[in-house]
């Protein structure tokens, strides 16, 4: 098993925190074993919980797309967990986490606990079983993976979408999180980023703008004049469940990401980051609601599911030093960033289908820079550098990817095959063959 | 972090039965930083699945009204899990248990932990992380508003609900609450509810009876001549994942409510309670389904639906004294309250959209007065002051709020907009915009 | 409590995997009540996510039956959890776990704590508290009776079925599981199923079997001429969501059935299992997907969900030995043979709604069967002796009780009434009363 740098990270900050003097001792009283079983046992709450946020983001991305869309919408969410995972463990795992030592990669092979159960588990001072570990970082890198496919829904063609996740889930994604959790040259330069906003929600985010740029906007969303058409999604209870099950979900991915909970000061900083973690989604909930309501005079339900994932990326760079009180804060300006940057996609013809670009990469960067007005040991400028770096890296090489995809197979379904929708055209099915046409069908 | 009593009645409860002997040092034998570790998980844990029950509402409560409501319905529920945190973070944990103290009420100020996590995890003996309390007590101040907006569904106006839920969440639920687990003078004279079949459930009931009657019933639901129409829901599925999220969910809201984790006699308990908890469902959905059958000749899902939900409430305020036979009988008499009341209420003509009344109050009540059959540290005349107390307090504050609303903002969407739908009017959106209209459009 | 040999089997395992020596001393650093608690709480949690598979279940098989059924879908698969539990606990429990020593059949009488809980928690070489167990036992069963839903659907009557039921979870089920589980013959004689491959998902698979071949297909399946008409699901996102449940529910059916989280080893082990179940599925999906591209040139979601179960329960009969290599093969496997058996069960004119007799019958067999190849403690005659024993047992009694209930009360319903839906025919209600009808409408 590789070093963990969010562990050492955490024992810094732990260390800064206890200004009280001799308090170390009360953490060696927890049995080795003992601690052992308690961490291993939060990476797999954990990593349940995450592995749940992929149903999360399917229901999410149905309800938002058109019922013509929304199998493929389905088939594509259940592939790329697969994927992601079989790809992580065949190369990303040892990529990101072994043998990266302040450099820029690590090595390429395949996934292995290199010892056996029993052996590894006396040897206690590993600290948890590397099989949770494991399993806990397998389920983060298909969180990148789905938030690409909800940007580009409608019109991208379904085996080169697959194939784009197979590189960033085996190569980009775990490159540049060899950089920080891989203890690389990004992490030793101070670069702070507790769970993911920027590692995994702008990764993914970043791949789905340039995916969107590249891909183009879907038939009739913008008209030749300019005019934005609203394209609702099929069913909008769907979005809401898939809004509730990312918001559970997200307690394992931050909580867990505490990575330890054999101390007393762990049970402590998980149970904070739990309460921030809710409270900054009900802060980007309230934003949205608010703010749609004063701007539209209406509220806007998917911007207030979008408000909630808003406030949840936003308090995920720094879920522990956070009060309560600032942790509603730091959720409330996500909801409004993503209540201002939507119609803003828009003037720049960026179709993103489920506004994932608003949540993940703008509140993705904006809880990243926000990190060191609550924790001291981070600098804002080393923030703007690990969002530059990582954004830069992302961006060129997914770029690349895509560009590499469109000039080859293809990455666009025709435009009849749009017009029928995937559903039909890639899969030969209906996601609701018995439910007729209403008024808005389009 | 404040006394809790619900910890020490449990503490109480507990040594009743060690009748045999010495036994408590087996107790003494968990180290105390892993009882604190296992305490707080135990609150995670519980919390995340309380959470999850707002989910259960929602689904259960947008599959239950017709599709022109179901987005507005999303709407409420997200929203009011969202507040209902915010302003037990402002106002109601504070008011519900800082220095309450045998009297009626808590003191008004922000709730902070008051150390440095560092500071707190030291200090053992507080028994579990004072976030990981706040956490768990925070999603169930969510659970009484959600019994709300169900039965009040399909014609109140968004926004004065909204300030309903405000009042509801910052004073009234954490006032009484105060009474009992804030160790206040319905603790201190004895009344026993373990989980909140009233302090709860009931809670939610009198807000939404008064609700229902201020309100007033849907337009069409009873004829002039005195004919009641049933109103069905637009989707069944939805309805019945509701009741399933909220039967998984149940199992933090009891089981965590046993406060400890910290030693065999806690897991113990926990483990009973989780038992006692299905099978009280399971009660409850039998006598529902053999109900049904034997009164309509038809099985009636919804009724199924309700009959699991009776059970479960019925089963909050004692789920670690009963046998699991028990358990399935006081859950069975839940579903069959819940049969006979549904009737009852039309013939008041109070509209109640989902069942929240019957589920929440009556069996909130029942199981509430069912506490001393199982638990002889329980008086029935107690418990009936308990439930009159909480009943009174809660009943005469919400008809405040409801006229002051009534009579300032108003609190019925008019006439027109109930016709068209609360998501056009309020929304300007539609749940499901590609669906078409059935026959039973109404 | 009784004996449990699930456990003894791992004890056993472990020793085998420890050829280095002098390593068992590190178990017994953790304090016994400590792991009582852990214990418990392992089978607290893994119960929690099996009984979610209920859900799971139910959304699954709501979204692939026709809209005119839908609610006795979930009619059905809520009552099933119901019974299922309670018969258990009347009859089930105490066959298959009191007194069976080596035999064919435990004890006939109601299951009970023996001891109050004080009692029990301060003898803590139980190990763990026994409602824990009983609960995780208990929604295992519940798990066989959903399948069987699934298969017979949309023309069974809805009292027969729950009628069987109530034998299968009652004894049907109970007394198969002693042989292995309750440490009856077949586990002395050496058979080896971790979860239930075979002792769970085939039990329900060879029920499904012997129904659907005595029930017959549905109105239409077949013509005359021998042509399959595919009747298509109602709603592909609940079968998408169904399966998103069913997999993190299986992180608690295997992963709890280690039995034990009271040392290093055992956690070693669970968090192993979590890997090797998640990457089976994974293998599962893929499988599908390639393998629907490359014979059909369109991929069929409802096979790639059915690929991701096949690879679930392939590697439930052993999810703690293989390498995630040989973890993704297994599971790629099984969702081979869904591909390929699906069809096969056409041609003889099994009408299997939802695809759970290649799922849990086919892929539980292959799971059995392949345990050898990664764990030497079993032997590949040994293991179709079991599977071979336990299906004869319950396809006779299966055939038994159908025939039985079929010419008695009768299991299916009239000709018309299937015409009309059971929802209409045994409920008098609609699962979507506003949503009109499709072109597919059948």
């Amino acid at each position: 098993m590789m070093f963990n740098t969010k562990k050492i990270t955490l024992v810094g900050l732990m260390t800064g925190l206890i200004t009280g003097g001799a308090i170390l001792p009360a953490q060696a009283a927890v049995d080795s074993e003992v601690a052992f079983i308690l961490n291993s046992l939060l990476f797999l709450i954990g990593g349940f919980l995450v592995m749940w946020m992929a149903a999360g983001f399917c229901m999410l991305e149905a309800g938002l797309v058109r019922t013509k869309n929304v199998a493929t919408m389905c088939l594509k969410n259940i592939s790329l967990y697969a994927i992601a995972g079989i790809l992580y463990f065949l190369i990303g795992y040892n990529l990101m986490y072994s043998g990266v030592d302040g450099g820029f990669i690590g090595s390429l092979s395949l996934w292995s606990a290199s010892e056996t159960a029993a052996q590894e588990a006396v040897k206690l001072d590993g600290g948890y079983a590397s099989a949770s570990d494991w399993f806990f970082q397998m389920v983060f890198v298909a969180t990148a993976a789905s938030i690409v496919s909800g940007t580009l829904a409608e019109r991208i063609k379904l085996f080169p979408f697959l194939a784009f996740v197979v590189v960033l889930t085996g190569f980009i994604y775990p490159i540049q999180g060899a950089w920080t959790w891989g203890a690389g040259w990004l992490s030793a330069a101070g670069f702070s980023d507790f769970a993911g906003s920027t590692i995994v929600h702008s990764v993914g985010g970043w791949a789905a703008l340039t995916g969107a740029i590249i891909l183009g906007a879907r038939q009739g969303k913008y008209s030749p004049t300019g005019q934005v058409r609203p394209i609702p999604g099929s069913s909008l209870t769907l979005a809401t469940l898939g809004t509730f099950i990312l918001w559970l979900g997200w307690f394992g991915f931050n909580g867990a990401s505490q990575l330890a909970l054999g101390s007393a000061i762990d049970a402590v900083a998980v149970s904070q980051i739990f309460a921030n973690t809710n409270m900054a989604a009900a802060g980007g909930v309230v934003a949205a609601l608010a703010l749609t309501k004063l701007l539209y005079k209406k509220v806007d339900l998917t911007m207030v599911l979008n408000g909630a994932l808003a406030g949840l990326v936003s308090i995920t760079a720094e879920p522990l030093t956070p009060t309560i009180g600032q942790a509603i804060l730091i959720g409330a300006v996500g909801g409004a960033l993503v209540v201002f940057t939507v119609p803003l996609l828009d003037k720049f013809k960026i179709d993103d289908v489920v506004g994932a670009i608003p949540v993940h990469l703008i509140c993705g960067i904006w809880g990243t820079l926000a990190v060191p007005l609550t924790n001291d040991g981070a600098s804002f400028v080393t923030q703007v550098m690990g969002v530059a770096a990582i954004g830069a890296f992302v961006a060129a090489t997914s770029i690349v990817m895509w560009m590499l995809l469109k000039y080859t197979v293809g990455i666009r379904v025709s435009a009849e095959d749009e017009s029928r929708g995937g559903d039909l055209a890639e899969l030969g099915m209906e996601a609701y063959p018995e439910f007729g046409h209403g008024s808005q069908k389009i």
